[in-house]
């Protein structure tokens, strides 16, 4: 498993409001942990003091329009200090990490949401991550509407989740997009059906992934 | 003077800790007001309510060593905030600028302080400023030490003051080497005259420098 490339244990759970990522994260940890793995479970935009520092200060509802610029500047300064800090030395030490959101994010909400250029969010990916990508992502996909009922139901919203339907349709298409980009890495569940079909769902992709990055090592994944 | 390129009604003062920036600010701003204009004063890291934020992040000492990367795109958020939201519309509207810090600080602080590439410093600079740069920049330079005297009688530290000599040296020449570079523009004041030379030295090279892109507009600068 030391043989794996560093990026091979870092698998991301992705998706637009209310599509179940919370619950998702904990049974994927939990599958992931019953093989014996180490894993590290963490977030972004976050995962360390700072880093979640500045989770705040993008997620703050403000009266101040934010810059698109400075919101994807924000972001790429919480990865560089969560992937410096947190995740590259977790990979280092033969780790898997687990993060609810992480580039795919950006290209969908900064890149599809904000309609920033997938130009300037390569550029800062490059400077950033050196254009390492998650061994496996995947990709929780529902209609807007199911999922914005769902998050509506948590209670106050967020700076995002404030954004009206079409933003999130864009999230939506962005998510796709990069699925349909990279079909190998991004695997796209349907998060309409039951949480159980779901789970199975994950369960098969990550045993799947398993057997084919670490043979004979994927345990009851 | 409406004629004039944008950011030539841009004018930065520069310099590293203890030079006595926060005296001269309001002198320079005061030489200006007095020829009529309207000055806009302002500062960076900051700006806005949420650069200011930005700025807090960056100043506080923390436990946590901040990566060096994380640092400057902080420092480019805060500035494409402030730079889209306060100095483009004031510079638009055809207002004076007087900003205590700007990119000249980035290049001396983050590239030099911290050693990080030029080449990665112009991307942003790029991405953010689109090449724009100030019409006059007034450096004040003095000795490390004398500086690092002056700041420490100020009280408690922030996370830059708690830096060593060296860093402070490094910046030094990182200023050094951008008025060597672009001396038209980045005019080197001696920081350790006493304070009337040194504020003689900065009239100069104001109406100097508005008599050059405003002929007869210099009034009493």
């Amino acid at each position: 498993m030391t043989n794996l490339p560093l990026t091979a244990r870092l698998i991301t759970l992705e998706g637009g409001e209310g599509v179940g990522k919370s619950t998702n994260m904990a049974f994927v940890a939990e599958r992931l942990r019953a093989t014996g793995r180490e894993v590290v479970v963490t977030r972004e935009p976050g995962g360390t003091p700072l880093a979640e520092e500045i989770r705040g200060l993008l997620l703050a509802p403000r009266d101040e329009a934010v810059a698109p610029d400075a919101e994807l500047l924000l972001l790429f300064a919480a990865r560089a200090q969560h992937w410096q800090t947190l995740m590259l030395p977790a990979l280092e030490r033969g780790a898997w990490v687990l993060c609810d959101r992480f580039i795919d994010a950006t290209h969908a909400y900064q890149g599809g949401g904000r309609g920033l250029p997938a130009a300037t969010i390569a550029a800062l990916e490059q400077l950033v991550l050196q254009g390492r990508l998650p061994g496996l992502t995947l990709l929780l996909d529902a209609p807007v509407g199911t999922g914005m009922a769902r998050a509506a139901s948590r209670g106050a919203a967020d700076r995002f989740e404030q954004e009206q339907a079409a933003f999130f349709e864009r999230i939506r298409a962005g998510y796709l997009a990069r699925a349909a980009a990279d079909p190998a890495r991004v695997r796209v569940i349907d998060a309409v059906q039951p949480l159980a079909q779901v789970q199975q769902q994950l369960s098969g992709e990550l045993a799947h992934y398993l057997s084919a990055v670490a043979p004979g090592a994927e345990g009851q994944a």
